[in-house]
Parts: C-alpha cells; structure tokens; sequence
C-alpha cells in the first residue's frame, strides 16, 4: 500500500497526474487502501481465510458460483463448512470436490502438507462430540496442520484419556471438545503445558442448556491455559489452533 | 402410636373412657399422633435430627436455651451449624460444648464412636472449599460417621487426586467439594463405585456466578452414581452421606 | 491388577522376561492397568455399567452388533436405554431382547433375581411423569433391587400420598419425581428417614422452564437427605439407588 | 362526579356561566375529575389505600409532615411500611403511633373492628419467613380483617401443617409465605378450597437466587386456586386478602 | 369424617366390634378418611374442581371412559381442557358435549346459570390473547360465573380500555391477560379496587422470551391488588376468579 | 375535540340539547373523545400508523377484508407487515398489491416521494440480517422515506464499513443490524452524530442466545447516541426512524 | 481534511515537499486525520460531547485539571456527570461551577439557551426515579434544551398521567423513565406521536431484578416508537433526545 | 520416570531388590511418580507456573513463608497476584519484592529478559479496565515477553484504535481487554492474523451485567481467531499469550 501511495505521490511531483486526479483516486480506493487494505490482502494471501464459504443458508449453485470466482482469482483451496451431504452431492466443480460428512466440510483443491510448527490433538468427551471435532479437524488440516484425534475420552473413564498421555504432552495446541459438564478441559488442561482451546458443545440434555453448562464450565477452568470458544463452534477452534501452530512472527514483513 | 391408639380403644371398650373423650382426645392430639408421630419420634431418637440447631439469625442466649430445653428431654448431642467464633465464646452450658470453627459448628456431647458400615470421604477441588467441607465431615462425624479428609486435590493438578485412589476406592460415600467448574464430581464418580454426593460451593469469580456452574457442572456428569445438593450445603452431604453409610433396613421395626 | 505385575517382575526376576520387554510390557497395556484397571473391571464386573448402551443415536445393527459383542465376552444382561419402540422392533439377537415400552429400554439376559437390602419406591407426581419414573424403576430392577411404583401421589391431593406412608416409611431409597414445582421431593424428605434421590422432570409449561423450576427447588428442599440429578434423568437415578441399596463394602477386597 | 358535570351544564343552561368558562373548567379539572375521580376517592374512603407510605427513603420529619397533612384531610389512619425501628421512634403525631417491629409498619389510628367475611390465615414455611408474614398481618389487621397466624409449619415436617387442618379449612383467604423450594403454597392449595395468595421469600441460600427458587415454584403449582405476588411483598399479599376477604359487589354504588 | 369415628368408637363401645377390628379399620381407611376426606369431597360437591380433565396426552376413548365414570358417580359437568377441534371431534357421550373452540374446551351438562356475588371481567392486551382469555373465561362461565370480555384493549391505544371504565369499576374480579410488555395488569390494577388476576401470555418475540417478560412485569406491578398466575394458564386464573366470585364463607359448615 | 365539545355546551346554552341528552352524549361517546380522540386521528392522519396490518396470523382473506375496509375509510396506502410469499400472492385487491419478499411486506397505494429531513442509512453486519434490514428499509421508504441500504458491513472487516464513512457522516438517522455479537452499533455509534437505533437479530448460535447477546452489547454500547429495540424487529426500528426523520413540531396544530 | 490533504498534494506538486516528507506527514498524522478527524472535531464542536468527564472514580484534584485543559482548549461549558456531593464541594475553577445535587452533575460555563425545535418531556413513573430523570434533564438542558419535567405520573394512578396529556402531545422527544414494571413507556408511547426514549430504572426488588424486568417490559412495548436504553442511563437519554430534538441536517457541511 | 522404572526393573532382574520391595516401591511412590511426575516437573521448570501464588486470602506472613520454601527448593523468581497495596508492604524477604500496584502483583526475583518470539500488545477498551489489563501485561512480562500496552482505544472512538494498526499487525498475540459491550476483541479480531485473547471485564453497569454481556458478546465474535477467558481473568490471558508467544515444540523432550 505505501508503495501506491508513494507511486502517487512521485506522479504528482513529476506532474504526471494533477493534484484533483490524485484527490480522486484517493478517495476512489477503497477506504481500505488508504492503510487497511494490506491488512486484509496479507491475511487472504497467506491464511487464505477468504477461501471458507459458509454453506448453511446457500444453495448448491451459489456456492458453485463462488468456487467458480474464487479460482478465477487465484483462490484454488476452498473450504464451505457447514454443508449438508445432499447439497455437498449437487456440487460440480472442475476440480475434485472433497466432501468430508462427518465434519459437514467440502473442500476442492486438495489437502496441503502439514507446515505447522507441531501437531494438534483434538480431544472429545464423548462420541456424540465428534461431529464438532471432525469440524475443527479438517479445518485444521486444510490449514496446514497435522491432527491427531482422541475421541470419546471423558473423564468419567479417566484411564482411557491417561493412555495417550504421551500424545497430549507433544502436542503444541489441544482442542478440547465436550458437552454435558464440559470437565475435559480442565483436566486437559492439568496435564499439559501448551495452549487448550476448550470448545463447549451441544450434546447433553436438561440442565445441560444446549451447552450453556460446558461452556461455563470451560470458562471456569482451573487450569492455566484454557480459552474458550461458542458452542459447537468447530470451524473457530480449528482456525485458532492453526493460527498458533502457525505463529512464527520473523517471516512477516 | 399403634399402642395409644389400641389403649384408647381398649378405654372406651372397657367403658373407663366416653365416646366423646375419645374424640376430644384423638382431635386434640396433634395430627402427628394418628400415623405420623411414630415417623417423627423414631426419627429424633435414631437420627438425632432433632439435635440441629440453625445458628445464623440465633442469639447465645437463644442457643444456650434450646441446648438447656433439649438436654431436659435427654438430647445430650446437640450440634449447631452456621456458628461464628465469637457467638460461640459467649456459649455457656452444662457440658462441654466444643467449637470447630472451620466448620463453623458447636457440638455439646462430644462425638460418637464411628458405627457405619464404612468410610465417608471428603473431597475439596481446592483450599478455599474447606469450609463448606468441614462443616459436612464435622456433621457426618458427630452422626457416628469415620471420615477420611483429601483436600486440595482438583483436577488441574490431577495427580494429587490420583495419588489417593486406594481411600477414594474403598470409601462407602464420596463427597466431592468443588467451585469454579466442579469437574471434580465427574473425575470422583469415574473412579469410584460408591455413592457420590455433589457440592458446588460459591469459590471462584466472574463466571462462576457464585457457585452457579459448579452446580449446572456437577447436575450434568457424565459419571453414574453422582447426585448433587445444594450450594455450599456441607450440612446436607455430611447428613445425606451418614444416613448412605447407615443403611441397614434389617434392624428396622 | 496387583498380581499382573506381580507376575511381570517375577518374570524379570527369574530372566523369564528382559527389562525391555517388561518395560514394553507395562508401556503397552492400557494407562489403566497400573493401578485402575481393577476399577474398572471390578466396576464392570459388580455392577454391570459397561452393559448399558445409551441407545439414541444409534441404529438398530449397531445394537445388534455391541449386544453380540458383549455376550462375545460374557456379558448376557444388557440394558439399551432411550431406545424407541419401532428401533426396539428391528433388534434381533440370540437371547430374548424384552422391550420395556414407558421406560424406552430394552433388556437381554432378562431381570436378576432382587438382592439389594431393601425396596426402592419410586414415587411420581403425576401421569406425565410415569416415562422418567419407568425409566428409574426399570434400571433399578435390572441391577437386582425390589421396586414399589406410587405413580401419581403428587402435593396438590396429600391424602394420595399419605396413603403410601408405610411403603415410603420402610424404604431403603425413595426416588422422587415430579415436574412443574416439584414439591414432591420436599414433602416425601419430611416423611422418610432414608436417602430421597429427586428427579426433576420437564413436564409442565409457561415458567416450568422445561424443569429447570423443579430443578431448583428440589435442590432449595427443606428437608434434609434429599439430592438431585439432572432433569428427567431416570436412569442415573435408577442407578443411584441401586448402589445405596446394594452398599455392602464389607465384602468389598 | 356525573352531579358536579350536570351542575356545571345546568350552569351553562340558565346563563350563570359562560361557554367558554365551562370548557376552562372542563380542562382545568384534573382529567381524573371527568370520570375517574370518582373511581379514585371511592377507593381511598372505603379501602383506604391512599393512607399508606412507603417509609423507606423518607425521613422521619417527612412522614410526619405527610401524616399531619393526611390528618387534616380526615385520613387519621395511616399506615407506614418498611419502617425501621429508628425511624419509628423519631416520629411524633398527635394521635398515638404504634410500631410493630416485626413487620417494620408503623400505624396511627388504631386497628379497626374486624369486618370482612371471614378470617385469613397467613402461613409461613420457616421462623426466617416471619418478617414478610408480620407485614401481610398488619396490613390485613389494619383493613379491618381477622388474621390467624400459622408460623413455621413448613412441609419438611408435614404434621406441623396438618395439625392445623381445621384453621386452614375454614379460612377466606389463605396466605402462603415461604423461601427456599416454596412448596408451601402447593400444598396448602391442595388442602383448602379458598384463593391461596402465594408470597416467596428471599430465604434461602445458594440456587434460591434470593426468591426467584420459590417464586417460580409456586407459580408452577399443580394446585388450583394459587396466584403470586412479588418476591418478599407481604403489603400487596394482605391487601389483596382484604380485597378477597370484604368482597361485597351489591354494596357497590 | 368426624361421624364415622364416632360410629366406630360407639360400635366398640357397645361391643359390637372388636379393638383388633377397630384398629383395623382405622389403618384400612386411605389415611384420608381420618380428618381429610370431607376437605376433598366438600371441594368435589361445591366446586366441581374433580370433573376437570386435562384434555392434552389423553386419546377420545379415554376421555369418553372418564366421562362415562365421573357420570357413573353422578358428576354430569365434565369440563374438558386443552382439548383440540379434532379429538373433540371424535367424543361421544350420552349428555351433550359441546365444544368451545377458541377456549380448546369440551363441556358436558350444560352451563350453569350464574350464581356468583358479581361479575368477572376478562380483559386482553390484544388480539393474539384471545385463546387464552376463551380458556379462563369458559372455565368462569361453567363454574357459575358471569362474564364480560373486553378483548383487545391494549396500553398501546389506551382510549379502547377506557371506555370501558364501567363495566372495569363494577366487576368482581377482573382477569387481566397479556403477552409482550404486560402492562394492562397494572393499568388496570390501578383503575379498579377488585382483585386483579393478571395471566401473562407466551405471545410476543425476541425479548418477550415466551412469556417471561410480561411475567416478570405483571409481578413488578405498582398497582395494590393484582397477583399473577402461570404463563398461559386461562384455566387457573378462571378458576381461581369464581373462587372469589362465590366466596361466602358463612354456608360452610 | 374541543369544538365539539363547545358545539356541545353551545347547544345546552341556546336550549337546543337538553342537559340531560348533553350528559348521555358525553357519557356514550368512547372515552377517547372527551380529550383523547384527537392525539388518536391525528396521528392516523400524519402518519399513518393505522394502515399497518401485522400480517402473520391472519389469513388471505382477512387481510383482503381489512384492506377494503380501510380502502373505504379513505386509507389507500396500507402496509402488511409479516406476510409471507404464499399469502401474499393469493391477496387481491383493487389496487396493485406491492409485495417485498426479503421485507415480507406488502404494500397497496404505492410507495410515497420522501419527505423526510434527510436519509436514513440502514447497515447490516452480515447477510443473514437482510430480511430484518428489509423489513426496516421498506417500512421507512413507506413512510416517506428516503433509504440508502448498507448491507454486510460487520466489524470483522472494518474496511468494509469505512468505505461507507460519508453516506454515514450524513445521515440523519443510523438503523444498526446485527446479530451475534452486536458490535456494530457501537461502532458506527461512534463513527456518527446522529442517532443510531440498534437491531439485534436472532442470527447466531450457541451463545447467541437468539439474540439475546446482542441486544445486551447494543444496551451496553459505549458509543452516545444509541438506542434499541427489540431483537428482529425491523418494523419498530424504521417506524421511529421515520419519525425522527420527520421531526418538526413547528407544523403541528 | 479534505483540503489539508490537498494542500500537502499542492505542495508535492510545487515541489515545496518532497515526496519522503509527504509520506511521513500522511503517517504521523493520527489516522484519524485521514477522513476521521473531521468527523471527531466536528462533533466536539458542534455537540460538546468532548466536554462531558464521567466523574466516578476520578478525585477531585483530577476534575480540576481536566476542566482546566479543556478551558485553555477554548471548551468553557464542561458537564461532570456521576459526581458525588462531597467531591462536587472540592473542586474549585475559575468559571463558576454549578452543582446539581439529584442530577448528581457538576457543570462550568453556565446553562445555554434552549435552541432545539422543540421540547422534551422528562417522565417518571415514581418519586425514586428522580434521580435518573434529573441525570437526563440536566444533559437535555446543558446540551440547549427546553426540558418539562412530569414526576411521578406512574400507571397505577392513570389520571395522574393523563392530565398532562397536552405537554405530552406537544413534546419533541418524551424520555420515559421507570422501574418495576416499566409500564409508562407504553402508555406514553400509545398517547404521542414523537420518539420515546425509555429508560428502565433499578427501582423495585425481588422479581425486578434490579431493573432487568423494566428493561424487558420496555424493549417489548407494543406501542411503536419507542427505543430503550440501558438501565440507570439518564445521561445516554438526555444525550440522545438532543440529537433528535436538534436534527437539522440541513446545516450540515 | 521411565528410567527410574527401568532402574526398578534391572534391580530385580539383578536380584538387588526383591519383588515385593519393587511392589511396594511402585505402590509407594505418588501416582504422579509413574508417568505423571515428568509433566508436573517439566512444567514447573519451564514455566514456572509453581511460582505463582493466589494472594486473596493470604496473610503477609503465609506469602512470606511460601516465598521462603519456593526460594530454598531453587525457585527465586516468584509472582503474586491478587495482592493489595497493604498487603505487599508487610511483606519481607531476602530478595527485593517489587510491587505492581495497579496489577495488584508482587515479584520477587526481578523481571526476566523477553524470550519470546514476539510481542503481546494488551489493548483495553477503557481507563478503568487498566487493572485487569496490568495483571495481564505483567504476569507476561514476569513469563519472559515484551508487551506494548494499548489502553483506551474502545471502539467508541474508532480513530483512537487505528493509529495502533502497526503495532496490533505486528504482534504475536492481542489480550483485548473491555468491559461494557466487548465489541473490542471483534474488532480488533477483524484487523490483525494472529490469535486474540479476549478477557470481558466487570466493567459497566445496569445490563452489563458484571461482566456477563462483555463475555457472550466476546464469546460470538465473528471475527476468527478469537477465544475468550474468564471475567476479568488477567492472570489467565497474560499466562496463556505467553505460552503461545514462547511455542516452540522442536526443543520439546
């Protein structure tokens, strides 16, 4: 962005374009190009976070059209959460379209190698969780990322999470993915020293709240290092956990 | 009550008592008499009930009173829960009346020899919960109850819970004492086979909501065998727990 | 468990076994062969927990498939709970699999002979609230306890209730259940001197809340002995009471 | 009202006042004066509603001035609610002040002749219940009813309650007073068959959420014949007896 | 109740029963009979409250077996409550059965004349209320009761419930029903001095949570005199009003 | 209102009305008329309110009957709020029926010019907010409006909004749309010097609450100026945007 | 901003900057200055938002040096809002500084004269709301407002409301303010035809919920027209009315 | 541990140590000492986590005495939090105590160079959420990081917030900081690529809900890559920011 503000500028200086046209194109940019639009540019370049299409709410043709654009510009991985296994089947596009049931996830351009720092373990309470888990994983692993899964490891069955003690202590982020009391986070959390990002989930029924109780639990945890995320809210835990398996800030500009 | 009944009856049989005597009689007596009495009665000489005093909102003098009348009645055993230290001091009576004062209870007659079928445990998920727990041991002790105390044990730091397996297995009832997000109920009920009773207590800050998800938490385990009473109700477990570890319907009436 | 590795160093001891591979050996076996598998088995074992299959969710074959698993490994009595009566129809195994209708469970390996140390009552507000109440009984059955059903002995006609006193005065556990505003539990803790187990149920509207109002006052009874489950949690209650009433840690190793 | 509007007309018709006064009049008035004055006055001569102060918040010098004011207007009973004891003995009136301390009401004027059709009973589940209980007494003692008092008869200890079956049975109105689970209300509805005037109570602690336990139990009761005021609102549950209790339409102008 | 105890004791009295048979009989009775049945049956002559049917969870047959026994014991009035068009349809009996639509009621044997003090006045804030107010007020009317309906008579436009000041003014009751803000209890709570019976409705969206705002407004009413029953509940604030209506507690025994 | 009411007492002065028709005539009028009637016909006159039919709930056919009769009072420009796209294709009326499917309105007499002081931007945070955007949008045009519509300006890519920064800076009023977490009240809150009605919506999920949060972030906006109303309400947002769009008390009466 | 940007674009092109300089300038400057800073400026200037210091928490000591700045900055009209009695009588500056007491507002530089188009009408429905309401007054009145202040005018004494129908009808912007139930923003509501700021105050107890209720009862009013605000939030009403009685985008640059 | 088992193993097979002495010995050691110890150890070495004390509830003495102990097991650097000013200046020790009073924190051992791999900006909506962002920002430095600290730029002055737009894209990780609405942690979430730690803070009043809107608002930002944490939680954002600014897995054991 300075490099066109300064392009500008030296046009104006060698007079190659009057004050008023500079007035104009200035204002013409977007605002986001007077100082933002980098931002974002650098953000769709690199973490492609443009390329996630939120299926619910769109028709297969829509989001056909969007697929169709977006590799128009360059954008060949692209990721549309929440999407149904019939529409998933309607989809054509002209590269191979994946669709991943459990997770409601479609991608096309293909997985890519894990680039991560370390490996990410996602962790459910239950079976009923793992939709949810699948979410974050493929989101997860469309990002970059090696994932390691470890479902069904509540902790009214405490040994069955122990047994894969060595898996958590590796791991550079664990998701931890639960509904009813939500307590997996925080005994996760006890165990290991990387970031937790607790995602509260809907399963449970009565006082559970469609998962106001996780939630509240995970909030609460009395482990250091836990943060929470909404409510089934795969797709964000996903994202996040990417984004730290990611962090090495000396490439950035 | 049967056998008053049956004298009355016999009364008016032998005509040593009128009709109308009789109704005057069975109408005066209180409602208790015809049925429920006997209920009441084997209640306060079994349990000893009757014992408990509420002390918040009592003056000294007040609990002096009650502990004088009930020992007139042959109560010797009178515990008072809810007690501050100073009240206490000021506390006068015939027998020693002993204060604990982490429990925040007098008790008049010292404490039984323990007569349960086994131990009670009580757990704390930290320090700050030991109040709510001394108040459930010190209750479950003066009811003839042994008590084993594992405090500080939470889940964050799961090995100092595992480190007490072997009390937690053989204990006949847990109470398991927790705030902030009460995972310890869940992890407790995993391990154990026994009866465990939930306290959520009101430690902890923001979204704790003064014991409120401690609650919800324990409410929605994910173990069997766990049932939960009220915020900070120590009384109630140590209570609940004692009459678990005294189960023995053989000897009945 | 003990003696497993008992045998393991004697094995090492006598060079029947190297250092390696009983380190591979102790590595290998789940976490929970070093001090909780015995828990666990004898959990199994005693109590049958591993036989309930949760059966919402699941489809017919997938029943079929983890009952013919179990008898694989010795375990004939199974209990599949929220299973629904055309799911129920489509399940076909070599032992008679009987469904219980009301309480939405069916049972292979039929009902064992009562060995707990008392009766359980299981005792209803009103109609609506028979499902949980099944559920409970039914549970509580099949883990070997004598059930009396009072079904509809709600507050609003005491004399229903007061009718039932001597089955709730002789009981070993009483669970209590009722929606709307679950007095219930409140006036049977008032009559009995043994555990009450409150099941609040959903049943009710306008601000019953789906039974977060009889949630909450149950939790808030009077009456001391009483705890709770989550709402319309018939099974863990039915489980609850069956541990009080088997409670017996002198046998226990 | 309609005679000052007809005086004022016929005014207008025999010329001894001008058109012009008469709408200056006609809007001058306060709106109450053209058809609800009459509606207003009505109620403060027979029920005397006008008479009560909040004491709360005012001073002591406050409510004498408005005490002497209403003095001057022919109101010589005046009641002052939520009043403390301080409060109480600072204020000077000609007529004599007398304070009831429990129900923090102040009274000038005396207690009036009992005169509604029948008694109203005013019940309280606990001894903490008693303050808001003093309050709906007074106020009802004050509007002229016989108030029975049946002070802690909780359901915990059902035969406390059913003692007193006869009082209950023959009452007008039946006021309900109770904190904690408020079960109260319920059970009393389904004994009598006059309106039942539920009041919860901030007793309690923990998941009583300051009345809301109570207050969403008993709007939740399976008894008919109960309706509820305000969490701790004694003054509105004794004036609405006094309503119930003094309903005599065909005295109505 | 009273009589039949002293049948009993004369029969002993004059040896014409034996005390083992008297104390039989004594226990044999529903404890009911001692001191309870008159409450309840007093209630089933006067009021009627027995030939309630809770229509919702019932088939036709069962409501026309419960007709046909309540007739059997000569209860000829059935009200049928929560009843749809469909199974009402479908009811057969020997009376007349008539169904009220808008009110989802069924009634057989007719409706009674009027025979109350006065008359109740049920009032709505709107037009979405009426099914509501159809419940409580042919509830009132089948009760006895004679009833105006001044529907849709909102705050918004507080012109339409003025003008129907008189028929407010002179009512014996008045059932105030709402969704949304709940505001018309206190309005008219402050235009009339009868008891308000204020039912809030689960109309509205967003914030009105279902009911809960005009509940929670209708409690917080600065108008004396009102009381507030379950969200939707028609029938109880029906019943509830002719309790009022018919109060004269100088007939009862 | 006034002149009639002096057409009133003038034809009592010159003995054209008897004082006794001039007290039925005051009386039979609706209420509204002795000093409200006018506050109700002007605002119909002005602004229109009356012609606004809330269209769920009622059928084709009611509204067609509505329409006409309005249509016959002289109200040919009529609104349907809520209607859905089957119901209204099946309306027919004389006048073209207008119908807006994103809005779900309906609209006869066409859209007026605006007359409004300014413009009225209405912005959504996403797409998902267009229906209630719409709802709003549509009614402020009918209403004589002038609308400039911002849609999927959230905060999450600010750009976004600041490219709107001069359509925002003038306008007159600021109708804020969003769900989830509400934030862009605030912002634009703070971007702006005119008032900002806030919309929450129900989109979102888990901790949405269905709108709840948002409509807690909006009354919680730390930027002046801000109001709001009621989660998904559209209506209510373009009603009073209009009105401050139209402010000019100089021309009123 | 505009024309500094020009300016510095000018003076590119007169080569009186080098192109280096331009690009320092455009960073340095806060970005604000890039589109934004006009916005800001104007606003301080045109509605002395920048003037307004919320006084609670900050000493007196800092006040004063806050006034001071702003003086030597040219801005003499300086509003302190949350400013407690006993600090208010600290602060010492050159101009005169008013406190007003209920208001709890401190302002320098004296009251401007009213310049809006209209009135705004200030409403409460209780004496306890005062507070609030003079918060609001006294922002309406120091923002150049005429302000008419109708206290005490709750819907439980309708009349008293209704007399002051004619300033009502006459007002710009009627800010309504009450606890409890909140009825009187939808009674106002249903009488004007200009915008209602309704602002729900903590007055009440038990079931109000220190304002919650008020809150809910507002956001749900069935009279259009009227917005809410957050509870307590005199200053944001009285800030808000202003803008709407001052529109005049007319004047706008 | 592996080695010490090892070492256990080859005593046996040595015959240096017997088979029941190896039991006991693995029975003896604390569970923690068989796989769990490591984590524990590894963990208090590398991050210090075992120095932090929990200052509320503490006497001077007790913190004294813990730093002492901590001190002599090698652990010099020790952090404090939750202590107030009185508190901290009682405390004496060997080495020099530093005192952050508007964190609340003390220190002993001095401040460690930042180690990590970038920079944590702390950013705070308002002035008064300074505390809970000081607890923040110095527990991360007292963990090794540098942190720039960004307070007041709320997004009530948008302006304020993008003069930092370089800082906030150059860190490593945000800690968004507000109170009120929270719509600070969505914004920012919306401008920078890295992980955003959102802490919601007590701050506000009235709907705020002490803290409860900041939190869900936080909670359904839809900007990716933000999780939240506890109320008010600075010790658990600043803890978590440094673990994920120190990622590093490849010197992992």
């Amino acid at each position: 962005m300075k490099e066109e503000i300064r392009e500008l500028l030296l046009a104006v200086e060698r007079h190659e374009m009057t004050v008023d046209d500079a007035m104009l194109k200035l204002r013409e940019e977007p605002f986001v190009d007077i100082g933002f639009a980098n931002v974002d540019l650098h953000r769709k370049i690199r973490q492609g976070q443009a390329e996630v299409i939120y299926g619910a709410g769109k028709t297969a043709e829509q989001i056909e059209g969007i697929i169709r654009v977006m590799a128009e510009h360059g954008q060949n991985r692209v990721l549309v959460t929440r999407l149904d296994a019939e529409k998933a089947a309607q989809i054509k596009s002209d590269e191979p379209f994946v669709y991943y049931e459990q997770a409601r996830i479609g991608l096309t351009g293909g997985m890519p190698e894990p680039d991560g720092i370390g490996t990410i373990v996602v962790a459910t309470g239950g079976t009923s969780d793992i939709p949810v888990a699948e979410e974050a994983a493929v989101v997860a692993e469309s990002y970059g990322n090696k994932v390691i899964r470890l479902y069904d490891v509540g902790v009214a069955g405490l040994h069955r999470l122990l047994k894969h003690t060595d898996e958590l202590m590796q791991a550079s982020v664990v998701i931890a993915i639960a509904g009813m009391e939500g307590a997996l986070a925080s005994v996760i959390g006890g165990l290991v020293d990387c970031p937790v990002i607790a995602v509260p989930t809907s399963v449970g029924y009565g006082a559970a709240f469609g998962g106001v109780t996780a939630l509240l639990s995970m909030l609460n945890s009395c482990a250091s290092g836990v943060s929470v995320v909404n409510i089934d809210n795969g797709f964000g835990a996903g994202y996040l956990a990417s984004m730290i398996n990611h962090k090495s800030p000396a490439v950035r500009p």
